[in-house]
């Protein structure tokens, strides 16, 4: 059973070309839309791949480089045509306030909601989101700028009840969170019955790791170890090697290596330079590393 | 003998759709590319219609609402990448250095060519440009923010020398340039030599009017009285004729009649509003009234 829907909107980098939008995604958790980062053009992806604007909950800036941020004014303005009333929070360096506030207040005058900007810190792991299946912290990452990822982590669930031996005990509804919770039952005779009779295990947790820009740099590990889907980019393949150490950026063999080190599930590649005219080489070159990889292409939806 | 060749970026409204672009068109005069508007993913357009970056000269925007020019900020960082060097010119309403200036400040920092905001008047006919070939003057609009369109007139050509005639004369080299510009020549004994008999009309000038965004408005006609192509905002179809006149919008008659009043050579409409699915509602009605109407698509091009 599949817990996260992740749908490409854009995953080139600086330049766009007509075979990439710049990066943004959108993470679809229960129906509730998290978006991570807004190229220009993300809107129109939006439209193009059918995603509903009024289910977006939040959104995730990595940093403020513009094939990150760009589509950000076209899209609140929109979301504003459309009639949202709810708050958009977004999650960003605190720099994104004062770029974006004069933009808003100027172009997106009687914007029916409230745009709110939530100041992370990009150099350390610290939690920025919660709700009550799920919760977002930061990856620290080392690029030109203040960059971070996003690590999303569905919490622990509950188990599953089963149903005949709670009838069998005539287990009174008032106990049964606790039983989902793993506790044991005790008989008003005082007999213990172990959860394990009551219940079966929970479903497992899922969790999705973004890491776009940055260098290689393995400290990212623990942080990530045994993630579901990792998305890490590989800007450029070995043959651009010194120039992306130079613009601190990955090659696919580097993030090839950090999925295996991290024992990743699967690894999925994006923010491709414009240079390459096909991106089959970034697949190539890592999968000889750590065979579950796959490329992103726009509009491709991954479940897990 | 075609003197513009006009491309159709975008011709939607302020919601992109998955039909339309917003407002986004470039004027090609002799290779020299003007820009006119700039909605979110111009730069991306430029690359499917395979305009060429460099050949950009000057940029004109009608308004600053979002759908006219929230693609300049991505459009001039990629031409930052790209290496440009020469200044880019942006002929906008004073507020647009205020409001962009920043942005160019924290996002394209190093970039290796000036951009310099021309403020423009919306509210008077004022020739803001002009080359050896080329001028170019605002129309003002009524919408609900300042807002102005564009008029672009060739200046008239030198007359065509005929050859045999000028030998047969035996005229000097230094008369030429006289002659080109309709000046009768005299002969060393005093003989006057008629232009008509030594050269043939110049090329008739050409002359395209933007008009978008504007409510429909009588006193644009004299300015723009027989125009080869008029491009003007059809936003809406009979049907919403009093949401148009409430938005200081124009239906796609009320285009027409402008048209028709104005002996344009040739009508084309755009900025449709997206709540129409089928853009031939333009079309029909507009055609009623003035038959010589087209409705514009992304990637037309038209030459006159």
């Amino acid at each position: 059973m599949e817990n996260f829907e992740l749908t490409i909107l854009g995953c080139g980098s600086a330049m766009p070309t007509t075979r990439h939008y710049p990066s943004s995604q959108i993470l679809n958790h229960r129906e509730r839309l998290f978006m991570i980062d807004c190229g220009e053009g993300a809107q129109l992806q939006y439209r193009r791949n059918k995603i509903k604007f009024t289910r977006l909950q939040h959104l995730f800036i990595s940093h403020l480089h513009g094939d990150h941020c760009f589509g950000l004014i076209g899209l609140i303005s929109t979301l504003g045509i459309l009639g949202r009333t709810s708050e958009l929070i977004i999650h960003a360096h605190s720099d994104a306030e004062r770029v974006f506030r004069p933009q808003l207040d100027y172009f997106c005058r009687d914007l029916p909601f409230n745009v709110r900007f939530n100041a992370i810190s990009t150099n350390q792991n610290e939690m920025i989101y919660e709700d009550k299946a799920l919760k977002v912290s930061t990856l620290p990452l080392r690029h030109r700028i203040p960059t971070c990822g996003f690590l999303f982590e569905e919490k622990e669930k509950e188990r599953h009840l089963i149903r005949d031996m709670i009838q069998f005990y005539n287990i009174p509804i008032r106990e049964l969170a606790k039983i989902k919770q793993g506790e044991d039952f005790i008989t008003p005779e005082g007999l213990i019955i172990p959860n394990e009779r009551l219940s079966r295990p929970a479903d497992p947790v899922s969790r999705y790791a973004y890491c776009s820009d940055t260098i290689y740099q393995e400290k990212l590990i623990p942080l990530i170890e045994g993630v579901d889907l990792l998305y890490h980019e590989a800007t450029f393949a070995e043959d651009n090697k010194a120039r992306a150490k130079e613009t601190f950026h990955s090659t696919a063999v580097q993030a090839a290596t950090l999925a295996q080190k991290a024992h990743v599930k699967k690894l999925i590649l994006g923010h491709f330079s414009a240079r390459y005219q096909d991106d089959s080489i970034f697949l190539q070159e890592a999968q000889e590393i750590f065979p579950h990889t796959i490329i992103a292409k726009e509009s491709m939806q991954i479940r897990f």
